[in-house]
């Protein structure tokens, strides 16, 4: 569980402004003194443990082994990385240079393939870097800490936005509803307070959400170890089911709507999301439950006009064959391990972003709301 | 995993002509002079043990513990612990009536709730004994003979039922055909070759399968653990899946026909089968993916006019918090585990049974089928 030689630490040897603020609200990360301080939560719901990255490498290493998931909160760090990249070049005095840039850039960007907010955070760091290069007004110090700034400015942008979506996706619902979620679109996938999670936090506290059934999400199992723990400690009624058991659930009427975040949405509204989504959505079809995706605008690739472009990560085969150290299957079996999946836009009752609720038909909805002044 | 303090043993250590059954033929039980070997499906796929079973206690705890599980093979290891209960009342000299006999039904009919095979046989044995006492021409160790000898015709009669279904299965494939299945309806679930999987053997045999897509069936991993593990030994090609990537799978165009089990089959049509089916069968549909249920007679409950009648086992939340030791869930979490759901009719293409295959409307087609001289 240790990352590049770091030992993890607990929240008690945090320092004390860290521990507070992972202490106040459920929360991935926090920055303090250009240091990234990551809850790792490969090792949810057994253990609560923190890693400190202090370079770009550490976070792309982050990233790739799954330290921190869920596609907001993965441009946030990725956004405090290249931050420390430029950083440490300017501290062994290195005059960076275009290329320079685009060389840390692309180490944070081949991390992961398919969240495009990740794209998004980084093409706004190098944006940034490369105007403060070019202008030359600042000192490399001071480059830098606007280069942490802004990374930190994402990520306090993204929890405004998970408020701004928590409180549309509410206002959709009925006192007393029962909702439904897969993986883990929540504190710990963003900045905080969640973006499927958000509606659910958002619901709860007006009344409107009396139990969330949470699929475990195979093969990783965030919603069982990340979803439910995130729920649970809140005091949010929630009870855990197997992926296969929706569809007993659905006929069964005990769903009143379904919440799902994104990793990448195209400008038709076709949604990428973790494995399982889409039979979700179908199954949701099927059932006449209204389903949600909940994602910031920075989720929407609109260079994209449909969802059969965007890539999808294919992983270890030993996730779906082991759990922890445990063989669950024969040795040497073939296994299909597609990380995401594509629901089609007919599917997707509504998107709700932060500045509001888009209906079909989703290609008009999403270059209206692109095309606003809000942008 | 000892049962009942009884210690596991390997394939070697097995008396010779026990070892030799269960080395020619992939197969889930043996009885040799009225001892039950059975092969522990729990352990499966990391060890091949076995347990041997000498009381009708100790059998009721191997279809509860699900040391075997499998509607059929439910259904003849019940008849073969049936025959061990009576066998020690006639070894103690106990003149055993029709209380006693009732009693030894009770014993087993409670194991597990939702396969009707298990009442099927235990009818067929208590039947038997009922008749036996009744008629007095036989000697107590007599009857005893002949009970282990009609849970044997029961062995025997599922193994040619499941070999007839697997033909007729295999003639409505083309060549080359891609499947997909559910759960483990395998040799190991039956007297042997397997109800889904005797479809999948006699497919690849005449050349019409070219790949299974085997569903891994959380939580208790029968695909990964027990389906995986039978196909991958023969050299039928197998590729395994989490159960929610069987969407993305169907989506996808990888997949010609579906092929699944039963536990109860009702006179409509409706089949209770491991929890997924239903979402299976519901992903099948919108994909215009043909979805098969290979059942013997000895499934169908036709005193039931719907599926929503069959009774559904609820499971310990354990097996979805943990696997194996490991907890994937936070401590106290709710869970809902329903260890089966109810297929209805119009989702299924076609029931294939060992007389026949049968299509809409199915309650004019089982009629039809359980009238027949064939019954």
């Amino acid at each position: 569980m240790t990352l590049l030689g770091h030992e993890p630490c607990s929240l008690q040897n945090l320092p004390a402004e860290v521990r507070v603020s992972f202490e106040s609200e459920t929360r991935p990360l926090v920055c303090h003194e250009k240091v990234l301080y990551l809850l790792d939560q490969r090792c949810l719901p057994r253990t609560v443990q923190y890693l400190a990255c202090t370079t770009i490498e550490e976070v792309a290493t982050a990233i790739r082994e799954m330290v921190v998931r869920g596609a907001p909160a993965i441009g946030i760090v990725a956004a405090f990385g290249f931050a420390q990249g430029v950083s440490a070049l300017a501290h062994q005095g290195i005059a960076y240079d275009e290329a320079m840039i685009d060389r840390l850039d692309q180490r944070l960007r081949q991390t992961r393939p398919t969240a495009v907010n990740l794209m998004w955070a980084l093409d706004r760091m190098t944006g940034l870097a490369k105007r403060l290069f070019q202008e030359k007004t600042l000192s490399p110090e001071a480059q830098v800490e606007r280069l942490f700034a802004e990374a930190q400015t994402i990520e306090t942008e993204d929890v405004a936005s998970c408020r701004a979506m928590g409180m549309l996706g509410a206002s959709l619902l009925k006192a007393g509803a029962r909702l439904q979620t897969h993986c883990n679109a929540g504190a710990i996938a963003t900045g905080g307070y969640g973006t499927a999670l958000g509606v659910v936090r958002a619901a709860f506290a007006e009344g409107k959400c009396s139990r969330v059934y949470v699929d475990e999400t195979r093969p990783r199992f965030q919603g069982a170890s990340l979803t439910a723990w995130e729920l649970h400690r809140e005091g949010i009624p929630v009870t855990l089911i197997s992926d296969n058991m929706a569809g007993a659930l659905h006929q069964a009427a005990q769903v009143d709507a379904i919440f799902v975040g994104a990793d990448r949405i195209t400008a038709n509204g076709d949604t990428a999301n973790k494995i399982g989504t889409y039979a979700l959505a179908v199954l949701a079809k099927a059932h006449g439950i209204p389903f949600y995706v909940v994602a910031p605008r920075s989720t929407y690739d609109t260079t994209l006009t449909s969802g059969a472009l965007i890539p999808i990560e294919e992983r270890d085969a030993r996730e779906v064959t082991h759990v922890g150290e445990q063989a669950i299957a024969p040795e040497g079996v073939s296994v299909w391990n597609p990380g995401f999946d594509v629901t089609p836009a007919d599917l997707i009752t509504a998107h709700i972003n932060e500045t509001g609720v888009l209906y079909p038909p989703y290609t008009q909805a999403i270059a209206a709301a692109f095309a606003s002044t809000q942008l």
